[in-house]
């Protein structure tokens, strides 16, 4: 069975295609525009895309949406995280939590949508929090004040594989059992 | 002509009506689910939620978007305000513009699509200024922290028919002009 992955990023193609290697199950990339639905919700946001490019490509879909779930701010910004990189900025979320607690975490919803199906959800979480400043260093405006847990230095302040080793593949794996599940029937 | 209004809001019907009042056009109220896509920008949603509809409907749709732009925070909340009011709140913003720019302006943007056509816009605009602290009284937690040009009040301090009167029907006198001009032709 192929199917098809809409994302730019060919990083989570190849990881799709090595977590799924022992199923007869090949992810491929595609590219298409499909709406994003205003909603802090990335469950919510990820299967109305996904369900779109279903209905769009007349074939299994995989769509993932991920965001940053800030605790004392009741879940903002979510989905909308990437609204918030060039207006509130990494300072503007260190302002807002003076004073709060800082709890939060990076949340990837994984959704996938067979032809006439609704779609369904496996979620990864990497819980964190905000440090008190911004801390310079590589990577993005979230990149200086995410302090991925069991860690005191924040993104930035990491390499590249260090970051990436935070990653948590769960949805993935979720996905996997479902798809040989589903094989196996 | 009939002009399907896809808004919960009576007012905006009454006002459209009201407006339109000596064209040989009737504004119908229909409650219809459309999408909202993430954007900060009004115009790119409510055209997209425009052009929905009237696919949907298969007649001509009136739908607008509202939002706040603040010039310090470039263009934020915008569209999005409404997921800032539980999250961010009213502290939240005035926190943010400590020692900025408090400079602002309410924005909404009412869009027209006929079958088949693209959707165009109409823009109405409410300037003002964010204050330096929640101002208690009526009102939502954006009326808490505005004060529209040509005042020191906040709307929560005013009644709602001295916040009404900064109501600006621009958009609404422009689309006024548009169909005129179409009646016209």
């Amino acid at each position: 069975m192929i199917i098809n992955y809409v994302t730019k990023n060919k990083y989570k193609i190849m990881l799709a295609n090595k977590i799924f290697k022992n199923l007869d199950v090949k992810i491929e990339q595609v590219d298409l525009e499909t709406p994003e639905i205003q909603s802090l919700d990335c469950e919510e946001v990820s299967k109305y895309s996904c369900k779109y490019a279903c209905e769009k490509l007349n074939k299994p879909v995989l769509k993932n949406d991920s965001g940053l779930v800030i605790n004392a701010l009741n879940g903002f910004p979510g989905a909308l995280a990437k609204y918030c990189e060039d207006t509130i900025k990494a300072e503007g979320f260190v302002k807002l939590l003076e004073g709060k607690d800082k709890s939060c975490y990076w949340i990837e919803v994984l959704s996938y949508c067979e032809k006439g199906q609704e779609p369904i959800s496996f979620t990864s979480i990497t819980k964190g929090t905000i440090s008190d400043s911004v801390r310079e260093g590589r990577g993005y405006d979230y990149d200086k004040i995410f302090i991925p847990e069991n860690d005191t230095r924040t993104f930035s302040e990491m390499t590249e594989e260090e970051q990436a080793s935070f990653f948590d593949d769960k949805a993935y794996l979720e996905l996997y059992e479902y798809l040989k599940n589903k094989e196996n029937k």
